[in-house]
């Protein structure tokens, strides 16, 4: 406990990645990495503050919190920042109307968002979802934009499931940078403003978080 | 005719592409490019030597020859540089042995290549055959090579069909480089390589070729 005091001193909160930290997805949902949900208790016993951030685009943070909840994890939907909201936040700013390339799974997160007449595109890890046909209809609509915008929430390139790796959002990212020729705006981890979006969440500092 | 004259000088043998020049792919096979079946018919009856040099991947060079043929093209198997044949040359060279992630219709420029525990991924326009499942699949053979080798048929951003814009292999080559930090080879236009092996099968030398 000394070890963790000297590498605490001065931290007043800390954000916990989700997928491959505090779990590993796979069927039936996934299972805790050891450790993981004794850790989350201890470190919300202590005096931290604790958020979790992740770019899960997969499912909606209600479905999210649900799951880890079964899996024992002392967490509520509140403490979690994640990509989709804060696409919405973007959307709604500018003026975006999204065609959505995303998982069913957080389809939820986009209900209060205007669809109609397309002038984006918005991707998420859509899994089965990214089938020859979905790509190409994102493409189209793509290349027929006058200034076409393609959001992506993250840009990993693979994740681990129990049964093995499994390729991220990033590599499809890419295959519509490429066939389109344009680059694509990330929300989500690395992106500096979502980290201190969840920090403004959990009311430190950067210097002050782990 | 006279122009012509003068911008053949020189010229012994004309590369001709197939897709997107001599016809547009789409619903029943596709459409005859208007006036290219007269061109190809004036160039035979011509001084010139003709060839013709494709990136296309998701036909046998025989299904691709029995289609230009019914849409009255004067054309023959063995006129036809396409990048399947050349792939086979290279695995065979190298001791390559491929996992396949191609169209149907070309698998059986595959036949005599050994398929077995393979050791490199060979891709190709898949077209609908590009689902989340096959393109997992590659990326996971991949990843557990330890020196991962993959082969592109052609790296195209996207071709054009009577339907509209199609996305190409070209895409999904920066999808599995991408997620496995890899480059990809390319057999197939724009490799020197591959315009030389049609010159060659041509008879000519590149500064007379147009």
């Amino acid at each position: 406990m000394a070890v963790w005091g000297e590498r605490l001193a001065g931290v007043r909160g800390v954000l916990l990645d989700i997928s491959g930290v505090l779990y590993d997805s796979g069927e039936g949902g996934g299972v805790p990495i050891a450790g993981s949900v004794d850790a989350v208790a201890r470190l919300k016993r202590s005096q931290l503050k604790v958020r979790f951030c992740t770019n899960e685009s997969q499912k909606s943070r209600g479905e999210l919190v649900a799951l880890l909840r079964r899996l024992g994890f002392d967490i509520s939907q509140e403490e979690v920042t994640a990509p989709a909201p804060a696409t919405c936040q973007i959307l709604k700013e500018r003026g975006l109307r999204p065609h959505l390339l995303i998982h069913d799974g957080v389809r939820s997160e986009f209900d209060q968002i205007d669809k109609s007449s397309p002038n984006c595109v918005v991707m998420a890890d859509a899994g089965e979802s990214f089938s020859y046909q979905n790509m190409n209809k994102a493409f189209q609509i793509l290349m027929e934009l006058e200034n076409p915008v393609l959001i992506s929430l993250g840009k990993g390139r693979y994740y681990k499931e129990t049964s093995g790796l499994m390729l991220d959002v990033g590599a499809y990212v890419k295959a519509l940078e490429y066939a389109c020729g344009i680059e694509a705006e990330v929300v989500g981890k690395p992106s500096p403003e979502f980290f201190k979006s969840a920090l403004q969440a959990l009311g430190v500092e950067a210097h002050q978080a782990q």
